[in-house]
This record gives structure tokens, sequence and C-alpha cells, in this order.
């Protein structure tokens, strides 16, 4: 505990720069810092309510959440993270509100904010559109601050876009820390992101790019592996890249899960939509063309299904180091024989890896609660200090 | 208020063993010592509520709420208790998440755990599927909580299932005590739970089975009555039988609405569908046979037309104890000429109990209240006795 | 901040009898001094808030929401309001509900008022019927309190009706407060409620009406302006007269925008639907008569659409008050070429008054918490001074 809070004190002086009052929309916009700070302020807080230890730091206040896309885990991850600090959930739901008769984002935005302390939002449709959405919001709200409209500037955060997805990345790299012993730990250790048979498409692009765009600024190889013609967005392809030699890791792109699979310490094996797809797909969502999106969807499904044998078998794990690689996921999984006839895990493999799987997502209440946190408070370090000293108990 | 104290405390070195911790899925599976303990911590929290002294024990915390069928006066009875208590709600609504697409129940039991204290589920669809489900979710949530990917495990409260509806029954025996004065006082007690016309079908057999499950454990006379066809699960009725043998009460099965309302003490006359029509509809919703359903809604009503003689009326108020026996209701009930042209009670009757019945409704929050209390904590009696040194207005 | 205590004080005595206890359905149900009080009331909230000091004065307890139409920002200013106090907000969705199903309003008020301090309702789709089912659900609390159902009686408060939108106007009055410095500085100053046109229709007549029926009463000079045939509730327009003669201002109904805006202060230029227009729509969506209702608003349109130069212009604002007017609107406006190609508002005299508008929405979720506060509490006053003594940051 103590360790804890002395290790967070170091980190304080640089990492309030980029957290506080500052949006979280993408994990390479933050410094490693920054990125250590929300770490260690999660750890923190999971430490508290394990020990009903009560972090809440909010005698009142609003969090709004705003959801484009349907959502179970994010939703109650978000739920749970502001009730944690003392925060209300209110939901911007938008089959009851007015936005879809022609209010203007600008609009909408400083009036769901007079009162309100954190906003987070889940776009992740159109490519090209939901971080740009967020970054729409977050203008109106400095907008609305500056003109004297809100008495405070909500913090955002990026509950999942067409880019990157940080609580989700976030909450995998904190258990990489946690399984590996530390973030030192992970240097040198080879993660094979790739992509994975599902009898689904038009899955998001967000989460091989926040794996590939966070995992490679921490040393690691880090191999991105799909069949010919599913690449992801260019820009963060290329920004791995960078990241890696900058880290002092490596990374690669290559088209045989075999080879990204040979000798990795963690596999992540997830099914998305070939970049392409889904720019044809956003032309057609944006045009209400039904009878394209159908047919794109026909076609996908067809070429999705020559690369059935992009499964995660036993075989496969075993090609990875000492045949026991950490098996990773954001689930629901596609489990063969379980939840589809072909998927992208055997049943074997993902019920070896239950527990670590559901310790893996148990991380993202923590890490949006310090992601809140941390936009709210100043000195993080001193708060955790404060709330640690005066260990109320969360029951009575 | 010092009696309940008492009382409690006397009660409390068995109760603790039923309750914390435990599920509340069926009043049968419960000593009556933690029937009694929920009884007396709801009046108290009631005693408590009245005096605008708060009852609050959670600092944060969650109660996830999940109605898998429509709900008004359950839904607030649960968010009203977990206001009390200082738990926020959150709704597990499958139109909004992912449930449908496949997740198991088992993995999205634990996702919604993580920072959660108590779930509450209606689920009454289904023959042979609500309670089941129910156990399934608490089986995922014991081996969660046992693998370590939970740090408590939270408690689940029977909202409404194929089979009982405790917080319905548990509510009705506390508007009976309260009445009557006493438990004591049910003994000998005649109560008429009879089955009546209503011109709907498919209403759920687990009101008139909860109160045949739970009134022949107090001594008393307990009628259950229906039309020849109208029967209810075999497996309950047997239970009501030897129950009301071992409490010393008596329990019988009639086809008679007069026979049961003969000297009755207490009439509950309500409209269900018969077992084996159920059973069809189970078989029919699964298959989703519409056609199906519609022939069997068809063929149902018309025989629930034979019967439309099964009203609560004034003639048949005439024939309980003194004509005053005291007419219960789940509510909404069919009132004739009221809600509909011809129902399960005539309106003068209704009227004349009107306040009686709300204030039965009234005593579920409580019960809820109570449900959460006893299983979030080992000595209930030990934390009424703090609330109540404490003192603390709910308002300022 | 003394200043605002001292305010209060003096009206403490008069204020009680009408806003303690009473459900706030028409401002003009309402003495001057009530309505002063809910304004001081809010600003003290406001400044407490803007300092980030805590005015929370329930440790528990339920706000219950009620939306019969659509609504962002008076949702969103509902659920702050409740929150700032320490209330949940519980919705009664009627799509979720059983209400549906045939229960009486009289069952529904009790069942959901338990535990509840405070109950929104918005129900403007039917005229003459909206603020009826405000007074109905005030009467069942009223019986259901003096028979010992409830233990207390929760209050309503009017989101919005067919006749008044209290919370609206009585923001826009704090507006207008701010904006000229006091109350005592609106006398004589003169207000343009005018229609414009837009090309949606069967918008509610709530907005104009709250208007005038509020502004009459401080001794401005009233103009409503409409294209001959607009008119309102005839009920509401006498009244108007009536107040406006009372308070030492005037009234005028006028059937030119040019005239209204001539010289004017302020300008509140709002499509509204005609009043009989309103009766027939009521009419038929009572019989859902879906042919009906095309036709009727197929003939509306077309007839909105003769009125086209209804449309506030740099021009007619250059008519007011050395060409100074305050803008007014209650939002979302339709704004020509930006939310509809012909609309209520010219693009530069919107942009121009954003800020403004925005910070007259922000006043809403204030006003609403001062209904709510002054419904609870017999003293504002003395409440609003133990709070300021206490000082209590609302973040940690």
């Amino acid at each position: 505990m103590n360790s804890t809070i002395k290790e967070l004190k170091t980190q304080t002086d640089t990492s309030a720069t980029g957290l506080f009052g500052k949006d979280f929309l993408l994990t390479w916009e933050k410094s490693l810092n920054n990125l250590e700070t929300i770490l260690t302020v999660a750890e923190d807080l999971k430490m508290l309510r394990d020990r009903n230890i009560s972090p809440r730091c909010f005698d009142s206040g609003l969090a709004i959440s705003q959801f484009r896309d349907n959502s179970t885990r994010t939703r109650f991850s978000f739920a749970s993270a502001a009730n944690l600090l003392g925060l209300a959930v209110q939901d911007l739901d938008e089959g009851k509100s007015q936005i879809a008769h022609g209010e203007t984002v600008r609009e909408t935005s400083a009036m769901i904010s007079f009162l309100s302390d954190i906003i987070g939002i889940r776009d992740d449709m159109f490519l090209g559109a939901g971080n740009a959405y967020m970054r729409e919001v977050g203008t109106a709200l400095d907008e609305a601050f500056a003109d004297g409209v809100l008495p405070q500037r909500p913090g955002i955060i990026n509950l999942q876009c067409d880019i990157d997805h940080p609580t989700q990345s976030m909450a995998d790299l904190l258990h990489l820390k946690t399984v590996f012993g530390s973030l030192e730990n992970l240097k040198g250790k080879k993660i094979a992101m790739t992509w994975a048979y599902s009898p689904s498409y038009g899955k998001p692009l967000s989460v091989p790019q926040g794996i590939i765009g966070l995992m490679t600024r921490f040393g690691m190889q880090v191999d991105l592996a799909y069949p010919e013609g599913y690449g992801l967005i260019p820009d963060v392809v290329e920004l791995a890249g960078k990241q890696a030699k900058e880290s002092g890791g490596n990374f690669r792109v290559v088209n045989s899960m075999e080879d990204a699979f040979a000798g990795a310490d963690i596999v992540y094996p997830k099914s998305w939509a070939p970049f392409h797809v889904m720019q044809q797909r956003t032309g057609l969502l944006r045009k209400n063309d039904h009878d394209g999106l159908k047919s794109l969807e026909k076609d996908c499904l067809a070429n999705n299904a020559r690369y059935k044998n992009w499964e995660c078998t036993e075989n496969h794990m075993k090609l990875t180091n000492e045949g026991k690689a950490l098996y990773m996921h954001c689930l629901p999984a596609d489990i063969s024989d379980v939840s589809c006839k072909e998927g992208e895990v055997a049943a074997t493999v993902f019920e070896r890896y239950r527990v670590p799987l559901y310790k893996q997502a148990g991380f993202k209440p923590y890490i949006i609660s310090a992601m809140m946190l941390t936009n709210r408070f100043e000195d993080p370090a001193r708060l955790l200090g404060n709330l640690k000293h005066r260990w109320k108990s969360r029951v009575l």
C-alpha cells in the first residue's frame, strides 16, 4: 500500500499536465507517465474497494454516458466507476432525446453539461466519425466553459471509437502488468494481436488498433497478423511501428497466425472487419443503403469463410512460448461449438483461460474510475493519500 | 422500537445462517426464523423511514436489476429499497445489451458484478426457466468469487419467477402481521387463495404458489380454489400440504370459490393461467410459434369465459367470517366495470379495500430492503441498533 | 452572498404558505413572493455549486420523472437538480411499465410514491389533458397520504403541460433578472412574445402561454404577436391582460411581428401550432385517426408556409430598442440555413445570442432544484443558511 502511494507521488509532478482537465481520447496522446499514473490510481482504487474502503470523493455530481452502440460490459464498467467515486450516471439516450431532431452537437453538449463532471462516449459505428465526434463535443465544452456557460469543463472519456478503445487497452495493460509483475517485465515479451475468424462481420477495428497503439510503447515485440486484405487504419499501423522503435521494442505485420503465435508470450486473437470494408460500410450507412449493406455483408462473410483456419486452437497455442502464452480477449468471444459452430477460439482454450479473461475484464471499472479521478483532481496522489488516511468503510 | 430491537436480537443467532450471503429465491428454503427476521428488519426500516431517520448503510455500491418482464411496482420497490440503503440502481436491459447476441449467462453474471452488492431478477415468462436461471446466475457468481474474479459475492433476490414471488408473498405476510397484530394471531385463521376470472390469459402462477407456499407455515387454514383444470405446479401444492401439517394448520384444494370463501378471514382472489397451459405456452414461446400461441390464447380465453362467475362479488364477501374478510390482491386487479367489463373483483369490494390494498403494496420496498440488508450484513440487529443510535436525519 | 440570504429571509414569512408541500403546476397560482423566493433560492444554489460547495440536503430519497414526450434538456435539468440535492432519479417509463395495460392513475400514483420526495411530470401532448393529469396525480397523492398509505406527500413539479411550462418561464425570468440586474428593472421593459415560422407543426403552446402568464406580473409591456388564426388558449390570454393591469404593465395582442418588435427590449420569437389546430389534433390523437392527423398536418404546414416572413431576421432586430433587444428562445430553435432551410431565426441573429441563450438554459436545473427544495423545506432561508454555514466541499 505504501509503495503504491510512493510510486504515485513520484509520478505526479509530470502527470498532472496531461490528465487533469484533459480528455482521454487516444492512449498515444498521453505520456508514458500519464499512462502509468492511470494504472497506479486504478490499482489503488481496486485495493481500496477490495477492502471495502470507500474511495468516494464526490458528494454529488453527474457522469453522463452516451452509447451510440450496444454495450453491456462497458456500460456497467462506466456505471461502477462513477458510483465508486460518488457520481450518478445519467444516460443520454438518443432514442429518448431530441438529438435525432436536428439539435447540433454544440448545443446538446452544453445542455447536458451544466452540472456534469464527466461525459463518457461510445461511438464506433462510422470510420472517421467516432473520435471526431468526441473532439467536436470537446470543442463545444471548451467554448461553453470559456463563455461562462459552464461552471466547469466536464472531462470526456472515450468508451470506444473508430480509432481507439483506451478503456479496453488500458485494462488489458493493467492485466499484463499484474500477470507479469510490472511494466518493466513486459519489455521484450512477444504479443500476437491477430485476426480470427468469426461468423459475423462489421466488428470495429478499435481493439486491435488500441492494442498495437499501446503495447508498442512498452518495449514489447508486437506482431499484428491478419489474412491479406484485413488491414487496419494505415496511420495507426505506422504509428505502432514508430512507437516500437522508440521504446526499444519491435512491430511486425504478418499474414500468418502461426508466425505471430510462434514463441509468443501473449496472444490476442480477435475478429475484425477489414479497413476497406469498414470504409465502404460507413459510406453505405450514411446513405442508408440497405441493399448495399446486405450485399457487402454477404461478400464479406463469404470472404471471411476462406479464413476459418484462423482459429485459436490448442495446436496454435502449442506454438507459443512453452505453449503457455497468456490468451486475451475483450469479450464476448466467438467460441467454437459454444457461441457458434466455428469461431475465434476453441472451447478448450477459452475454458482454460476463463478466469484470467474475467480478471482482465474486471480491471475496466477501475481504469475508468482512474480516468475520471485524474481528470478531476490535480493531485491524485494527494487525494489517494487522503482517502487512505480517511479509511472510511464503504459499508456501515 | 425497543421491542423490535429486542425481538430481532433474539432471532439473530440462528437467522444469520440462512440469510447472510445467501440468495433469496424461494421462501420455503428459508427457516421460520429467517422469515421473521426479514419481517422485523422491514418493520424497523419502515419505522426509521417514516420518521425520516436515514437507514443508509452503504456509502456507494450498485444494485443491479434485471427485468425480463414489464413491471412498475416491483421496479419502483427495488429502486426505493436500494436507494434507502445507499445503493444506486443499474438496469441490465437486454434490449440495450449484447446478451441477445450469444453471451453466456456465466459471463454476463460476472461482468455485471465486479462492483455490485445485489442483483434483483424478475424472470417469470417460462415455466421451468425463471428460478433455474437465477440459480445459474448464482452458480456463476459463486465460481467467479471463488476464482478471485469478484471481490465479494453479490446476493440475488428473486423479484418474481415461474415458481415463487417471495417479495410479494413476504410483503403480504407483513401486511397480515400488521392487520392481525402478530404472526401468532394468524394461527387458525382461514385464507382463501382462489382463482378469479380475467379477460386476459397467461398470468403467472407465482403469486398463488407463493401464497400457499408461505402461509401454510404459520398454522393457517389455507384453501386453494380454482375451476377444474386450473391447477398449479404439483410440487408446490404437495409442499403446501406438507407444510400445513407441520405448522398445525390445514391445506385444502377445492373447486368452488364459495367453499373457499366460507368463513374465511382473508381472501385473495386472483387470475392465473392453468399449469398445463403455461407448459404448452412455454413450449410455443421457445419455438417462436406465433400461430400456436394465438390459437392457445383463443382456446384459453374461451375456457376462462366459462368461469366468469369466479368473481369476488359482494355476495361472495358475505360468505366470509362475519362478512368482513380482509380482501387482498398483488395489484393491478381486473376490476369489473372499471378496468374491464367483467373481471376478478366487483368495483364496490375493491373500493372498500383500496386503502388496505395500497398499504399491502407499500410493504414491498421494505421487504426488499430487508432482503438486501440481511444478505450483506451478518448481524442485522446490531446494524439496526447502530442506525437507531446514529439517528441521522434523512433530510437536512 | 449575504445579501441573498437577507433578501430571502425577508420573504420567507409569506412564501412558505404557497410553496412548502404545494405542487408547482402554474406560475399564476403562486404569489409574487413565492416566485421571488424560487428565484432567490435558485441563485443561491447556483452560487454554491459554482463554488463547488455542496447544497446536498438529502441523505437518500427518490425524484420520480415521468416524461410523456421526448426531452433532452428538461430530462437533464431534472436529473441535475435532483442530484444536486441528493435525490436519485427513477424514471417512470410507460414503455417499460404496466401503465399502458389499464392501471389507473390513482393506483400508479400511490405505487411509485412510497419512498418518493418529488414527482416531475411532462405531459404536453393533449390540450386539456396534461395539467389535468398532474392534478389527478396530486389528488391521488393527497388521498394516499391522508389514508396513511404514504409517509409523506411527494411534491409535483410541472415539467411542461398543455397550459404552462413553469420551469422554462421561471428560468427565463431568472435570465432576465440577471441580464437586467433586478426584477424591479424589468418594469416598463417591452417583451415581444411572437410566433415564428417553422417547417414543423404541432409544437405545444406552453412556452408562449408560460411567458405571457408570467411576464405580465412584473410591470412589463408584453406584446403577443401571431398571424391571424394562431391564437393561444383564450383563458390564458385573458389572464395575461388582467395581470398586466394589476402589475402596472401592459399586454397587447397584435398580428404583426414588426409591431411587436418595435422598440422591444426583449424578443422571444418561437413557433407554435394554433389553438384550434391543437384542439383538432387532440381529438384525432385520442381517436388514433392517422389519416386525419396526416391531413391536418398537411393543411397546417401549408398554412404555416404562408407566414415564412415571420422569421427573426437582422432587419427585425433593427426594429428593437437601439437594435439591441435580448433575443430569447427555449431551444432548440429552427435556425434558417442551419437546422432547416427556412426557420424561426436567421443564423447570424442566433449566433450573436448563442452565449446568452445557453446561459438562459443553464438556469433551468437551479429553478427545478429550487422548486424541489421549497416544496420539501418549510424554511428555505434557514436551510440555505445552514448549507452556507456548513460550507462542505462538493468534491474531496
